[in-house]
């Protein structure tokens, strides 16, 4: 295991203390624990979203908290959800007296601490709703038990730009629900990562071999084969999509390609290329792209593709303005 | 081999393309040429700035072309300089009567490249002033020969920041080099890349083996040996640019912690959180940081530190907002 870091057990906490020190203008951390990570600016009346989840996976989850995003992320060790008394705590420092939407990934562990969370909240006569991203379409047939990963993107610029024009705990909801609706997300590991902690790979491939459809954990995909070319991976994703979400001539998407960690930039425009390019044979349109590291799973190298099929209304959000620590949109 | 792409030959092209199709409402290519790359907005009377080098660099170099940073880039194939005529097409592109400013990392073929641009512009009267990146302090000990890495990004600002603020060619120059005499980077690599027309990785480390002071294109560093710790990488990476560049007591500099590639964000921040209180321990204050992949070496893993001595002036350029389709600064 090859890692700049200093113990394993102090990972998590050490990368925290880095992000504090070079980011303080903009985020804090609640009830002094590192892991109660929230913005530092509080705007009352507003819904306030948080998320949350293991660590490993940067600029995902805690990345995004920042202004016209969310307010507060739970930060867990390495693939570990952070607690439930967690999410408490981070609730209790952002509510801003208009109800609290938690929105987070699609994972039990991660569902058991929100819903703890939720019922501490009760007892405080704090609102709070919830919804998972569950993106990944590779992941299961049943859109109920789907894993979340990159996808959840759009998700916070939804809920975050109508959480910022002031909308209703409801209405925020609905955003994100509206963005989860339209959104679909097929990814590649190419090689492992390691967690610290154990200090061995998480799973193995051979020299020249791929994983469509493994999960950001290293959960199972659905086929694992020799590598594909750039052109044979945007096909296969965007067609496991299409059948999923089927998208007439004439649509509308946004696109997010997605590094998992290790492939370049280089790579993931090359990727996006051949998506764009196949999107157009089938009549649809790429309204925006976004490319880069956007939920990773440290050092894997692989990538996502992520279509969300847009109206007005979901344009609308996605070209509203944010600016957090780790990514600004203008 | 495992990267995502087609024809290996196509690969800095088939990433241009991406990119164009991706921020084709910022940048465009002169000449019908790909490798010509430029910023879509020109300002009449402004001091116009052109790099270049070789792809594999990502972001770096061509990233930092947009408002406020530079406005053209020439594109090499994987680790090799553009020409002297495609320099020399892109400057006939963005100059804007106010002359050219050729501000490129210390390599010899990129120097040949830069010098040959000049002698054509000479012959069209357009006005040329050419600097050099050169802040590997462990690449030697001549400042004149030192190959220029992650530091560029500084030089970058300032140059781009008066630029903007309509200096005239000399003060742009100026800025560039009042940021390179105030600048250094130590870095090191914990595993190599693979240049895709080649498809071997281009040296070898040990299976715990790192390489201190190894260039961003593999050249040989100042030692091979065990992986160190984050804070042991901190303290020697930071007595070495104090050693070279002194820092008195109550000094302030900016600080780019920077990633060679697949080194996730999380081992960034560890790094950045040993340096901050490092510097801490002697005194010196880290007025900004920069955290992140700013100059990399496509799939290596590692990381390199930069410290720019900085005053009132310098802060001042660093502080001023830049918009890039791969770096934006509010």
């Amino acid at each position: 295991m090859k890692k700049i870091m200093n113990q394993a057990e102090n990972y998590t906490d050490d990368m925290l203390r880095g992000i504090y020190a070079v980011h303080g203008d903009m985020v804090k951390c609640a009830s002094g624990d590192l892991r109660c990570y929230c913005s530092a600016r509080k705007t009352q009346g507003k819904v306030a979203i948080v998320t949350g989840g293991g660590n490993g996976h940067l600029p995902l989850f805690l990345g995004y908290v920042g202004d016209g995003l969310l307010d507060g992320c739970g930060v867990g060790d390495v693939f570990q959800s952070p607690s439930g008394k967690q999410i408490y705590q981070i609730t209790k420092e952002v509510e801003a007296g208009a109800g609290v939407l938690y929105l987070y990934g699609n994972y039990t562990g991660d569902v058991m601490v929100f819903d703890d969370a939720a019922e501490r909240c009760e007892l405080d006569d704090i609102e709070t709703r919830s919804i998972t991203g569950a993106d990944d379409v590779n992941s299961s047939a049943d859109v109920n038990v789907r894993r979340g990963v990159a996808g959840i993107f759009f998700m916070y610029k939804a809920a975050g730009a109508k959480a910022r024009a002031m909308g209703t705990l409801d209405e925020v909801l609905r955003a994100a629900q509206k963005a989860k609706d339209n959104t679909r997300t097929v990814g590649f590991s190419l090689t492992a990562c390691i967690i610290p902690e154990k200090g061995i790979p998480n799973f193995t491939l051979g020299e020249d071999e791929m994983a469509m459809g493994m999960g950001i954990h290293g959960e199972p995909g659905i086929w694992n084969g020799p590598l594909k070319t750039a052109e044979e991976l945007a096909r296969e994703s965007c067609d496991t999509i299409l059948k999923d979400m089927p998208l007439e001539k004439g649509s509308q998407v946004a696109l997010l390609v997605n590094g998992l960690g290790s492939t370049p930039l280089d790579e993931q425009y090359i990727l996006a290329d051949s998506v764009i390019r196949y999107l157009g044979t089938k009549g649809v349109k790429v309204y925006r792209s976004w490319v880069g590291e956007y939920a990773t799973s440290m050092e894997m190298a692989g990538a996502s593709i992520t279509l969300c099929k847009v109206d007005e209304e979901l344009k609308g959000w996605f070209d509203e303005p944010v600016h957090t620590p780790f990514y600004t949109q203008v």
